[in-house]
C-alpha cells in the first residue's frame, strides 16, 4: 500500500509554487509507492495543480486559513483551527495520512503537532535533531532552539531520541552520543553538563562516547551531539554565517596574495560547492519533530522543490521505520 | 621612565626558548622605553641569555619552581611558592614591575594572580576578553570559559570590563556591545540572557546594542560579544577548529570539481592567510586578566617568539592606559 503523507501547501517563502512542485515530483519518482494530500487554499492550489496534469496520487484538503511566520504560534493553535497545518495534523492523527510535513512557523507547527496529535507518554520536550557539516559528511546536533533552560534529564532525552533518529532515518547502527562541554573529563562544564554526563553513562543502551569540545564538532568526533538548545542554536547559526562570511574573507585573502581573477572563480565554485554542505536541500530537505505523537517533518523556511520532494520520501521513510514506536520503546523505562 | 615588564619564562609549550628570544626581541625593538624581567630557573636562562649578548635591560629573577600543565591551578598556587609565575607576580605586586605576563598553565596564573594581587573590589569573576575573527577585522568575546554558570551581574560585569578593554587596549571610542543570545527580541534566549538583556538596558553608560545571534558575530556585529563562559568557550573552539577542517572540506570540494593541482596550491596559500586570521600572533600575542589588582597578561600555551614581543608591548600598553584602574572606576557604583 502505498504511504499517505500529508503536505502544508501553504508553509515557507516560496509556497504554495515550491511545495506543490516537490509534491508532484515526489510522486513521479515514487513509481506509484507515495500519495500526497496537499493541504491549503483549494482555490489556490487546483489551478496549479492543472498545469501539472493534476496527478491522481495528489488530493487535495482545503484549509481556508494560513498561519503566517508572524503568527504568534500559541494564539494561533488555537484560533485558526482550519489552518493547513492543521488540516494536515488532523489527517494524520485520523490515519488518513501516514505522515506531516510543514515548511511553515515552526513554533506553530510544534504547538500545533502538540495540540492535535499530542506529546508520547513520558517526554518533557520535543525536539528537533539537526544536521551539522564535517569533515566526514555530516552529523546531528540536538537540540538547536526549541528548547531553553535545559535540566540533566532532558539532555538525557535528546540524546536517546536523537540516537533511535541516527539509527532509523541515517542508517547508522551504533550512534556515537556526544554532550558538548568544554573539556573531556566528566567534571568539565557547567552544572547542567556534569550532571547529563552522569545521567548518560548510566545509560548503558546509548553509545556514550563522552564529553565532546566544540573544536571536536567539525572532526565528526561523534554522530549525534547533545546539547542545550541555546547553545545548540548559537554554533548552529554561527556555522550557517560561515557560508557568508567565508566570501568576503577569502576575497581579502586574495587580493593580499594578488591572486589573478581566474583563481578567484575557482575559489567562487569551490565557495559554491562547500555551501551546498550547509545546504537543507543536501541533507534530505527536513527534520522530525521527535517527542510528539505521529510523523511529523519540519522544512526549512526558504526550502525549494527539490527539498520538498526529498522531505516526503524522508517522512514516508519515518512512517515505514516506525520512528514514533522507536522513539516511544527506547524512552520507556 | 622604562615600563618594567616581568616575564614568566618558564610558561608555555616552547618555553624558555621563545620567551626569551620574545623578550631581547621586544627590548630591541622598544629603543630603552622597556625592561624586562625575566622570572625562572637562572641557571637555564643565564647561559641562554648569554648567546643573546645579556642586554642590559634584562634582568633575570630566579624562580627554581615550573608549575606544569598537568598541574593543579589551586594546588600549585599553594604548595610551589617559587615558582615563576609566582616570583613574577610578586614583582608586580611590590611594584618592582608594572605588569606581568605569562603563557603558562592558565588557570594557574588565574589562581596566583587571585592569590597574589587580589581582585578588585566588587569583581564577581574574573575574565580574559578574547579576539574572535570577523569579516571586519576582529571583535572581542567574554567570557569564553574562566567562568561556568554565570548570573545576570555577572555577564553586566563581563559588558563592563569588555567595554573599557575595548576603548583602552583596542582603540575603539565607543564599543558596541552585544548580548549572545537565540534571537534579537529581549525575550528571546534562557533565563539567564533574558535578565542580563535587562541589566544592559539599564547600564546607560555602555553602548549596548541588543542581543544578536550566532550568525551575526563573523559579521562583526558588535565589537564585543558578552556571554556565558560555557557558550564562549564552544564557540571559540569551534571557530578554531576550522583551520583544521576547512583544507579537509575544501580538499573535497577540489576534486569534484577537478581542480588543477596549481589552483590546489593558490587554495593552499589563501586558507595559510585564512588561518593567521585565527592565529594568537595576529592579534597582539596575548589577552589581559581582567578584573585581578593589577596588570596580568595571559598568552596561549604555542606562543611564539613574535607573540611574546607584542604581548611585552601589549603589557605596556595596559600599565600606561592604566587598565586596571579604568576598570575599577567603570564597576564602582
Amino acid at each position: 500500500m502505498a504511504i499517505r503523507v500529508a503536505v502544508d501547501a501553504m508553509g515557507g517563502d516560496h509556497a504554495p509554487n515550491v511545495i506543490i512542485e516537490g509534491a508532484v515530483r515526489a510522486i513521479k519518482s515514487s513509481g506509484g509507492r507515495i500519495q500526497v494530500q496537499l493541504c491549503g487554499s483549494e482555490k489556490v492550489i487546483k489551478p496549479m495543480l492543472e498545469s501539472h496534469g493534476s496527478p491522481a496520487e495528489i488530493e487535495v484538503f482545503d484549509a481556508p486559513q494560513v498561519i503566517g511566520m508572524g503568527d504568534s504560534p500559541v494564539a494561533a493553535v488555537r484560533s485558526k483551527r482550519n489552518s493547513s497545518i492543521h488540516v494536515g495534523l488532523n489527517n494524520h492523527k485520523e490515519s488518513l495520512a501516514d505522515a506531516f510535513i510543514s515548511a511553515g512557523n515552526t513554533g506553530a507547527v510544534g504547538a500545533a503537532s502538540l495540540f492535535v496529535l499530542g506529546r508520547l507518554p513520558g517526554v518533557f520536550r520535543p525536539s528537533i535533531p539537526t544536521p551539522f557539516p564535517t569533515t566526514d559528511g555530516v552529523c546531528t546536533i540536538l537540540d538547536v532552539g526549541s528548547n531553553m533552560d535545559s535540566r540533566p534529564e532532558h539532555l538525557l532525552q535528546f540524546a536517546k531520541m536523537g540516537s533511535v533518529y541516527a539509527r532509523t532515518m541515517l542508517d547508522i547502527a551504533h550512534p556515537r552520543i556526544g554532550l558538548l562541554s568544554v573539556g573531556e573529563e566528566p567534571a568539565k562544564g557547567n552544572e547542567l553538563v556534569r550532571s547529563a554526563h552522569e545521567l548518560l553513562v548510566n545509560a548503558l543502551e546509548l553509545n556514550f562516547i563522552g564529553n565532546i569540545e566544540g573544536r571536536d564538532i567539525l572532526h565528526q568526533a561523534a554522530d549525534v551531539v547533545v546539547c542545550d538548545g541555546f547553545v545548540g542554536n548559537v554554533i548552529l547559526k554561527l556555522a550557517e554565517s560561515l557560508m557568508t562570511a567565508l566570501p568576503v574573507m577569502i576575497e581579502r585573502e586574495l587580493v593580499e596574495i594578488k591572486a589573478k581573477s581566474s583563481s578567484a572563480n575557482l575559489i567562487k565554485k569551490m565557495l559554491t560547492g562547500l555551501a551546498r554542505r550547509f545546504d537543507p536541500e543536501h541533507y534530505g530537505g527536513g527534520s522530525p519533530l521527535l517527542g510528539v505523537e505521529g510523523e511529523v517533518l519540519i522544512m526549512h523556511g526558504s526550502t525549494t522543490a527539490g527539498a520538498v520532494e526529498q522531505c516526503i520520501k524522508l517522512a514516508t521513510r519515518a512512517a515505514k521505520m516506525n520512528l514514533t514506536s522507536e522513539i516511544q520503546r527506547a524512552l520507556s523505562p
